[in-house]
């Protein structure tokens, strides 16, 4: 184990230490569509556990035919090894936005770089879960996670979260050990974490003990209270989490990399980069970037991979004139969904979720 | 076959007789979540086919291991009998509230009333694929249908459309003949139709003929060129169809049927009612409801069941002041996507998958 870590010596955005939370700067995010495990953003809520790969075990129980303990090895020989690439996104991420609208208490202010794309090497959950004689017609069962990191937070023993069983049958959601090819480093996850493509970074649990079949989702703190999206009159004194609805499947969502906010650019013709992320089965079809405020739009040529976990890196040539302030980008999917305009109407206490059309600001030079 | 055809007698709007285009008002929406057929909104491209059913066969050929031709008896005697509760909602839909951005020429301006939700009877589309012997994995595949009508266009020959392969093997879709538990009437594709739950009504195809697998999607004028979510520059004289997305599953949606756009309303707390809907496999997760133009938003009462593709009614009390000048709604969907303010930006050409929050103007009376 062990691996390198991302430190601030990297040009990474270090919000805190430890618990370690780490942001890649938009900027270092293009390039490969896969993101190098030294520009990867760490979210922990914890102290880094550090397990012992020979003593480790999974336990896997509940609504089985038979409970599981099973060591590294027994994962390694006992299944098919299969790579996922897939983006892990923040449910955070974006929240400066929000937080420009108003406070939010009490959270990391994430710029737009808490996400990463990576080649993920394991085994599916789903053979792992059908090996212990989990019933396939078994709809509307839940699969509940718990990690070894202990959370800095009052009467919160460990971190833990949970997905629809339909969800964990699904080839896509893998438990991994090695991350773009090597082993997984401790930040993000070693010896073993879920990955839960398509969902909320939070719920591709790392260091993983714990899987459980059961009927009802998690009770798991960050499942049952935080990570639930409220209603915009809930403040941060009055926070009734039954108003909340859990977070799980990711919205339509995309950003503009590159030009960086505050850019300085020639007027004409300027290339703008950026990434375009959807939730379950959809895709992204189409993404606008507009030089106006939105008047008016042209269309990104959106570099397209086989890979349906993977987020969309696009670019397009937009016309800058003298009165242009911001770039602007959104995002559509293959169920026409698009981003809503006005982060103001998406404001939510947590901060989470904030998917309104992307803006950067820009200086254009005079010349 | 015959049953019994909406009219304007039943207080019905008719944007046209032949071809028969239907409206139902949103006053008539509510009350049971099913629909009536004597209420249900009617789309059509050309003149109903009377096709007689003992004469009738359904073509299954193209990718398969054998092509069949099925009678309405090989139907029902072959298969195992299914119903599944679904909404269709016309990709047109909601259209008036573009059509007042810019105009729509050559559309049917829909108000939010080509909606309707029923309980449609008959068999699986998976089970006769799989009997044609479909290959599971053949991801990436298409399954096309051809009904019979004739439609009113220019070298036009037949109304078809396609869907994935992966959507036409889950068990939601279905040939119907029923409309709740009723023989399909001619109006509503007798004597089989398909039912595409979650996806746009043009691809529920009705008169249904001939079902193709194939390893592109549709080559009908109504897959390949309308039914395709353009770009917003692009206008009525230079469509260029390539340009557009080929529309399918639905978008996030939602809206007030009661009280209706006009109405004069009491000051103090006003009911509120209306639908929502989702696509795919997501849910109806909220539903606010603002009397002051979105600055602050209460979230209404859903009448949940167990149906997972039929639409959701909500009910919410509202406090309308004597400032009060519209109520407005919007729906939030199990992946964090709600509907976007503007109707301004969401503006295409054919005026499709209009989802901006929806708004009805009321009169506070000033008593």
């Amino acid at each position: 184990m062990g691996g390198r870590h991302a430190t601030k010596d990297e040009g990474l955005i270090v919000w805190q230490e430890s618990p370690l939370n780490v942001e890649t700067p938009t900027a270092m995010l293009l390039g490969d569509r896969v993101t190098g495990v030294e520009r990867f953003y760490v979210r922990s809520h914890g102290s880094l556990p550090e397990l012992d790969p020979d003593a480790y075990r999974l336990s896997i129980r509940g609504m089985l035919e038979r409970e599981l303990s099973l060591s590294l090895l027994d994962l390694r020989n006992g299944f098919e090894h299969v790579t996922v690439e897939a983006t892990l996104n923040c449910a955070g991420n974006r929240r400066k936005q929000l937080a420009d609208v108003a406070e939010i208490p009490g959270e990391i202010v994430w710029g737009d770089g808490a996400i990463g794309n990576a080649t993920w090497g394991g085994v599916r959950l789903g053979d792992v879960l059908r090996s212990a004689g989990v019933g396939e017609e078994d709809h509307g069962l839940h699969v509940a996670f718990e990690g070894a990191d202990l959370p800095d937070e009052e009467d919160v023993t460990t971190y833990g979260g949970s997905i629809p069983l339909a969800k964990a049958l699904r080839d896509e959601v893998v438990l991994a050990w090695s991350m773009n090819g090597e082993p997984l480093t401790v930040e993000h996850g070693a010896p073993l974490r879920v990955i839960v493509p398509g969902f909320i970074g939070a719920r591709s649990i790392k260091w993983l003990q714990r899987v459980a079949v059961q009927s009802e989702p998690s009770d798991n703190h960050f499942q049952a209270s935080s990570y639930k999206l409220l209603p915009p009159d809930v403040g941060p004194d009055e926070i009734d989490w039954e108003k909340g609805v859990p977070l799980g499947e990711i919205s339509t969502n995309s950003a503009i990399c590159n030009p960086p906010d505050g850019a300085i650019v020639d007027s004409g013709m300027v290339l703008v980069e950026g990434w375009a992320l959807v939730g379950g089965d959809r895709k992204v079809e189409r993404v606008d970037v507009s030089a106006d405020g939105g008047k008016s739009w042209v269309q990104a040529d959106i570099l397209r991979s086989d890979e349906p976990w993977s987020w969309s890196i696009w670019r397009a040539d937009v016309e800058v004139g003298s009165e242009t302030t911001e770039l602007v980008a959104r995002a559509w999917d293959s169920a026409a969904n698009t981003q809503p305009e006005n982060p103001a109407h998406l404001w939510n206490v947590k901060g989470y979720a904030n998917n309104a059309w992307h803006r950067v600001q820009v200086n254009v030079s005079a010349d």
